[in-house]
């Protein structure tokens, strides 16, 4: 079963108001904003990445949903699986220091062991308060789509990851993603949606069209590509089609009004139109998408 | 590195004041009860059990904390790994019933894929209120120990689970734990102490009894056997000490004053008193607590 057919299925169970019909990547319920992410070894990260920045990634990319809704982290909870005691205490250090550093303290949690061999996975759930929490659904025809920073630093870092020689700030774009918290509480009460780039900006942007019963336009042209980016992959179509496809930015994606600009250093990428689907434009004139928009999961 | 190493790692973490120093199976937020718990294909749960019953025990090993606190549920988030149509399909079937019986609607989660061959961890996070949430440090010197229901049917349901013929209501105390919410609600107002039995009555109580600095005595003769346990095991003292040892039964222990008598079905099982450790009686002396008092996580 894909990831897409589970989530129909999901909506045919008893679900919460707070859940909204599972169309974002929050619940909210009592005023908190509530996420839960769980990274897989093997899939999430690589068994050769360093346990102190998986762990900053556990936690950044649950702050990062919790960023898209303009919440303020109040706290965690970790599940966790014993792995022996140089890898656990190494996770706990990079933890310690990630959950410091985004001052989320500890909720709670809870610690299991896992067959001998298994990949590790880890799950947190990260509770935030004072959402603003504009939704994934509210785009609306004519509204301009906006993402932060830049995209496809974090696909260059995995291929540095898995060997390639590459610039460090990729690496750390992978390893070391950074929520983007004070730019979601300055954005969530003025945009009419907005998400975090998980999988990928062309498949996100895709989501939140189809999530808002819109069609979406993206100029390649337009996506923001760091120096790093241009340095390690260059410029070309091919290059802007790989930042567009990869996954981990964890940059907001946000639609807002067409003569709005925001506060927070952003790139305007797109527009929303009546209709569905996803035009990809480069050099003035519309490209075929891609057959793979970015990452999915499957059984 | 073994669990109890690890949650003392934790400990000097930056906590929120809602963890209660991780003393506790749930924690508080915002008039909420928050618990989380993970369950490993191999470790907790056998590789053949039905699907829809690993759905229900992921459900209501987390609900059993709630009731310990009182709590009454008001949703679940769900961390599931997609592992094929088949076993996918009669989880949802499960969960679906499941969250259906104890009306508690699902507000979130997160879906994931495994490398091949893994095992399959499942985590859920249960968010309960109105709880009156006495600690599991509560407990004082001269109260009584209870405990709800009958001990051990779930491990030796294991056991016919794993092969052994027996009677079929241990296997269904094994696959369909029954958390004591109703119990639960009644009792928390009234308490001193209380926490479910996951691990193990020794091991649990004895956990019960180093959070609150107390001496715990527990009786052998007086812990609670079912009739078709007696049928499966006898009741001898080994048989009563692995009762008393297995895990998985999710009945409520309770620290209460000695003259209070509960209002729901519970068995006196021992008392607390100033001290340190466990002592265990059996027909009016004292034994040995065996080497293993229940179940401990292990990289």
């Amino acid at each position: 079963m894909d990831e897409a057919t589970f989530l129909t299925a999901l909506r045919r169970l008893p679900l919460h108001p707070g859940a909204a019909n599972l169309r974002d990547d929050t619940a909210s319920l009592a005023g908190l904003t509530i996420t839960t992410d769980t990274l897989v070894e093997g899939v999430h990260f690589l068994p050769t990445d360093p346990p102190e920045d998986v762990a900053w990634k556990l936690l950044a990319t649950n702050l990062s949903d919790l960023a898209a809704k303009g919440a303020t982290p109040e706290g965690a909870l970790l599940n966790y699986p014993l792995s022996g005691a140089a890898w656990d205490g190494a996770f706990l250090a990079g933890f310690d220091a990630a959950l410091r550093h985004f001052a989320c303290p500890l909720l709670g949690g809870d610690t299991v062991s896992l067959p001998a061999g298994a990949p590790r996975v880890l799950t947190l759930t990260a509770i935030g308060r004072d959402a603003a929490a504009p939704p994934r659904s509210g785009a609306r025809a004519g509204d301009a789509l906006w993402v932060t920073g830049a995209i496809g630093d974090a696909g260059a870092g995995l291929a540095i990851a898995q060997g390639n020689d590459g610039p460090p700030e990729l690496l750390a774009a992978y390893r070391r993603p950074q929520p983007r918290l004070v730019e979601g509480r300055a954005l969530a009460p003025h945009v009419h949606a907005m998400m975090d780039v998980s999988d990928g900006l062309l498949i996100d942007a895709s989501r939140m069209a189809a999530a808002s019963g819109l069609a979406v336009t993206i100029d390649l042209a337009a996506v923001p590509l760091s120096d790093a980016y241009r340095a390690f992959r260059g410029g070309d179509r091919a290059a802007r089609l790989a930042a567009a496809t990869a996954g981990d930015d964890y940059q907001l994606l946000f639609a807002a009004g067409p003569d709005w600009v925001p506060s927070v250093a952003a790139t305007r990428v797109g527009h929303f139109a009546p209709g569905s689907g996803l035009t990809l434009l480069d050099a003035g004139g519309p490209v075929a998408p891609p057959a793979r928009l970015g990452f999915e999961h499957r059984a």
